[in-house]
């Protein structure tokens, strides 16, 4: 996957997604699925799924296994890995689930070599932020989106480093406008949203707008059937995601 | 979509079908993702899922409205309209649930002109089968696999009379080997499955093989992760039905 350049012009164009409209998120929808680009998985391939608590999603973190349920949790990457191993059972692929609950941006980083670099992956899906926002919110936290983008610049250029053919996925982090989510929230929230997407237009990344997804999924069912506390998805929001995820990767 | 002739060949390869050995189940899913013929959804297009109670998942059924949650359930019918509804938010798609508990396929036939022809579907998804053989085992119904080959035969015929350029697409029944599926079911469920796929293949239709795909499923999670009572799919059973599903309709 050829690295994009970091130039003004798309700064400047994420900078003006960050308020986005539901027209634009419905174009950005339809552009997504019809000429995406995607990460590959080879026979033999490697793929490690990185985040939060919904990433996580309850996974047995003691001696963890690939392609294992109890090891991958109940979210959205048991869905996608799930579906992956079952739809290619020729191709041997491995999948790892190393998401951790409360983690920000600079405790993936604390934990990087083990959690990530020493896994191999040839894909890496990285799904981080809510934290960095919900977490100076609550007064638990004093970094800003500032903070979120450099250390996730930090991240992926060290990632880069370590494994040059790494082809690297950003999900953009979201919320559903109900429960823990308020108007305390916006627009700050949108700042770390086109965050994620400058970096992963900085960094060569497949991007999954995992945002937009979920403003067109309210058209159709209220937030709290998608995530009851607007945070962590439901299986229906954690279908959805993986759905969107396998979206953007192809095994060949 | 070009209908398929009812051939000696076919029904034998069909038969061989039914008693499936896990090899030739990971080579049918294999080819499936690979190559399999797909039903296509056009702007403006109709799509019905029609089934049993694993379609309708606890749908609110007075007054159903299409692409409405409440009206879809619950269950893979409303992972798989959901995602293709938010996927394609351009193509104005209209998508109805009409699946029904308890229903086998002569009680589909019963409503058939009011919860299937009228809607006049450009593609119609049905997956029915399981009380046809579970009704016969508890003793609530004297139908045989032939009975289930005859009715389905007759309902298909009725439909491509009804609507000539309606795409089908033909779900396997399906069972995880946990719950209230025990050894009493087979072989004769396996019968029940073939004549399933040599529906799909007499009468043009595209063939999504659940079975195969739990078979394959069950080598990553135990069968009650997929179905606690081994004929309801929990939502993770759900999520892949849907996406396997998915797998066999483009939208252009």
């Amino acid at each position: 996957m050829p690295e994009l350049k970091f130039s003004r012009r798309k700064l400047l164009g994420s900078a003006a997604l960050a308020g986005i409209a539901p027209s634009i998120a419905t174009k950005a929808m339809a552009a997504h699925h019809s000429k995406n680009a995607k990460a590959t998985l080879k026979k033999g391939g490697v793929m490690v799924f990185q985040g939060d608590s919904i990433t996580d999603a309850g996974r047995n973190k003691k001696d963890p296994k690939p392609n294992e349920q109890k090891s991958f949790g109940k979210g959205y990457a048991w869905m996608a890995g799930s579906q992956l191993l079952i739809s290619n059972p020729t191709h041997k692929l491995t999948l790892h689930n190393r998401g951790i609950s409360g983690n920000k941006v600079h405790q993936l980083a604390d934990r990087w070599d083990k959690d990530c670099l020493e896994l191999k992956p040839d894909v890496l899906s990285i799904l981080i932020g809510v934290n960095d926002i919900w977490h100076g919110l609550n007064g638990r936290y004093d970094g800003t989106a500032k903070t979120y983008e450099d250390d996730f610049h930090a991240l992926l250029e060290r990632t880069k480093k370590a494994l040059p053919k790494v082809q690297l996925i950003i999900c953009e982090p979201f919320v559903l406008k109900c429960g823990a989510v308020n108007d305390k929230w916006f627009p700050e929230f949108d700042k770390y949203r086109a965050a994620a997407k400058k970096m992963a237009q900085a960094h060569g990344a497949v991007f999954v707008p995992f945002q937009s997804m979920f403003d067109e999924a309210v058209k159709y069912a209220p937030p709290k059937h998608w995530a009851g506390d607007g945070v962590h998805p439901s299986p229906h929001g954690a279908s959805l995601m993986a759905h969107f995820l396998l979206n953007s990767i192809q095994v060949s």
